[in-house]
């Protein structure tokens, strides 16, 4: 662990001469509601900072050099990997109070703003001019943009607009050095001189705080309808996604619920096949009416062509608002029913989903665990939910998990879709696949030095 | 100017036991297919090394560490900003012999290729798999994939599918220091660790030397029409792109052609209007016949909204090659008629273009040049040519090239679409604006060092 310098009164004082007292939160109470994110582990930070304006983050990055304090960046701490725990202390830096749309440019189809903006309130701005921000994170209503970029997140929109890295033209962003740069464009295309942008996305705060981004937006599709779909076998599921898009079909949403999934919510489905079923196929297609609904037909067809027992359309949004029902208390009803809930969420090949999840049962048995899987299918991002009947059953599902993970990498698949490394991956053994690395880690990366490692005492 | 080492015999010798001497071209006759890109600079290089396999690559780098010499690495030289001329002499490290496609995985919707590979080819070949690898550069049937990644270049479908960087899951890479990487993922979804891939794609070889890439594919668009508008003035033409834009069209082309392009290429079409127009633009929509003919009804509508004098469909493939002959004619035509002609290529918003191309008159009567504009519309990439009556205006030529890019950089823009920087653009003033820095630039970038900087003598 590095060594750090405890915030002592003179720093502190310090800190308040160069972001204003205003800025600083110190009250222990207030302190807890920064020690976690929204997965299991807690670290209470010495301080927090609420910035304003990237003048604070500046001058509070440049102390952070000056007296070697860590500094962990936190947008509105919905992660689930631990990015915005502050692992050894010192100043949680919070941006949610950056958080104003500073102009949607209805012309040039951009919007800036800045990283504490909620998702949802994008998406809501942005559609009253008709136009549409895609990257729909599954926590859209609570999480910010900011946040969002540090861990490129998506969602189920993904198989069809890509990650929130396809949206983000440009960025300003405070490296740990304190000086404020500009990376990318503000045009819809830009390909001069080192990608800086893409660099800092999804580098999780490690290379730098994003503090104002450049967003690209595009027209906001006419209309959107839903399918459902009931199989025997979650092979036939996937052979039907693979069917799918290989024919030519890119829904906006292609996710599956496994047995274990459908066993907990399918009572609140009006279908028998719900419980019964073994695997279920949620669809959305948007675009022009007419159109969609041609192609959900044809995309009905290729499920009953691939064993589903059963399609079933919810053209009118009282029906899609039930059917997305089920795919988010999935997740309330594993909490409430197990002491132990780890959220595990991996990538394969598309064609390699059927064969991930089903030597899941194998783990069961082995590390005496009991695994809900479910996620986007279209893209082969899979939510591996790992529970068990008892806490004390942590080490053994930690240890399973990792093996979990090295099946995945072994697939040629990555350790994370969505929720990033954070602390959660930092140990992965990934027998030298890049996409398995942690952004800290070195290997792979000698010839680009980061932030981090020129400065190896930053925990930017 | 960086003091680099001739290729002496013994540097000859070991480079050849290194890289085998079948792979080494040093007769001048053969260097000389070597000595330029499709531009106006030459420089021959003292030797020239057709790799066929990473080893080789590796290998070579390593001595030009180790004995200082410069190596520039060549796709297939249709580059037009000199980015595979060998400046400083030494070795130009050809990838065209790497040109296997190593595997197309239909269900994965990924293609495996080498960087020799011509972009026209690898289009083929996943077209007879009813699959469509979308970047479209104007020299598709000569270009290289790993140029087409080393500068991120697109083309017309830009508009809807975005440069080659969104095609690139993963790739694997030589550093300067003859270390080779990977970088990416063989997934559609990949957002773990530092986004290596992005940094090295658009790098123009400065990074390093790609020698593999893992592509995505997509389902191939069912069928694709065309329409042409005809308009009294450009600035109508542009706000005819940005209403379609706005309304919800997301045609996969979006082409103007100023006046100055009617009037030597208009005799190609079978429309009186195309030799008395101002603008004229040649608009595509790809997917369902059906869908896209109804579309471009709309799309139709609004041109004469925005004033277009006349609308022409062109749904068969016949008339559509009428059309895009003019796009292609124009730089052929004004090649034969002047002595001087420089291809320019910037970006400015899509609310702009009218702006830019508005000015370009003015340009023309300060510095005696004569200027002929035509591109990509719909993301604002425009190609400006810049020609004259004599060579010798060449210095007043680019004297007013610069002052136009300002006027770019001033303007939100950058200052390459798809050319890149290559040595054309090293020079420009950018007045700090990231867009517009060489890769080899410093400012703003002190926070990332790239190889080029940790080691200034290498000219990769």
């Amino acid at each position: 662990m590095p060594s750090y310098s405890p915030i002592t009164p003179e720093i502190l004082s310090e800190i308040k001469g160069a972001v204003g007292s205003d800025a600083v939160i110190q009250t222990t109470e207030k302190l807890c509601e920064f020690e976690k994110d929204a997965g299991e582990d807690a670290c209470l930070p010495e301080l927090v900072v609420e910035a304003t304006s990237p003048r604070q983050v500046s001058a509070l990055l440049r102390l952070a050099n000056r007296y070697s304090f860590p500094v962990t960046p936190r947008g509105l701490g919905t992660g689930l990997a631990g990015g915005a725990i502050p692992l050894f202390g010192g100043v949680v830096l919070s941006l949610a109070k950056m958080n104003r749309i500073l102009s949607i440019e209805k012309d040039n189809l951009i919007a800036v703003v800045e990283p504490g903006v909620i998702t949802l309130d994008l998406q809501n701005a942005v559609r009253r001019e008709n136009l549409f921000y895609p990257p729909d994170p599954a926590s859209l209503d609570t999480c910010s943009i900011g946040g969002n970029a540090a861990t490129n997140a998506g969602g189920p929109s993904c198989v069809k607009y890509g990650t929130t890295r396809e949206y983000v033209l440009g960025l300003e962003a405070v490296l740990p050095s304190g000086e404020i740069v500009e990376a990318g464009v503000r045009t819809r295309k830009g390909v001069v001189g080192y990608d800086l942008r893409h660099l800092l996305l999804g580098s999780e705060g490690t290379l730098g705080v994003i503090t104002k981004l450049i967003l690209k937006l595009i027209p906001h599709p006419q209309t959107i309808t839903t399918l459902v779909a009931f199989f025997p076998k979650l092979t036939s599921a996937m052979d039907a996604v693979t069917a799918m898009l290989v024919r030519g079909h890119v829904p906006c949403a292609v996710e599956f619920l496994d047995d274990r999934c459908l066993e907990i919510t399918g009572d609140l489905l009006p279908f028998e096949e719900a419980r019964l079923a073994k695997a279920m196929l949620i669809i959305e297609t948007d675009g022009v009416q007419r159109v969609i609904e041609e192609e959900m037909e044809t995309i009905g067809e290729i499920c009953m062509e691939q064993g589903a027992v059963n399609v079933v359309m919810a053209p009118d949004s009282l029906k899609r608002a039930r059917i997305w029902e089920i795919r988010r208390e999935v997740s309330l009803r594993i909490e409430d029913r197990f002491p132990l809930y780890l959220h595990e969420d991996v990538v394969v090949p598309i064609g390699k989903i059927a064969d991930l999840v089903g030597c899941l049962r194998g783990f069961e048995g082995e590390y005496g665990i009991k695994i809900y899987s479910f996620g986007h299918a279209g893209d082969g991002n899979i939510h591996v939910n790992i529970t068990a009947e008892d806490r004390k059953c942590r080490d053994r599902a930690e240890e399973g998990i990792v093996n979990l993970l090295k099946k995945v990498l072994s697939m040629g698949g990555t350790i994370s879709g969505e929720h990033g490394i954070g602390i959660a991956k930092k140990t992965v053994p990934t027998d030298g696949a890049l996409c398995g690395k942690h952004p800290h880690s070195k290997g792979n990366q000698t010839s680009l030095r980061s932030p981090a490692d020129t400065e190896p005492r930053e925990n930017i």
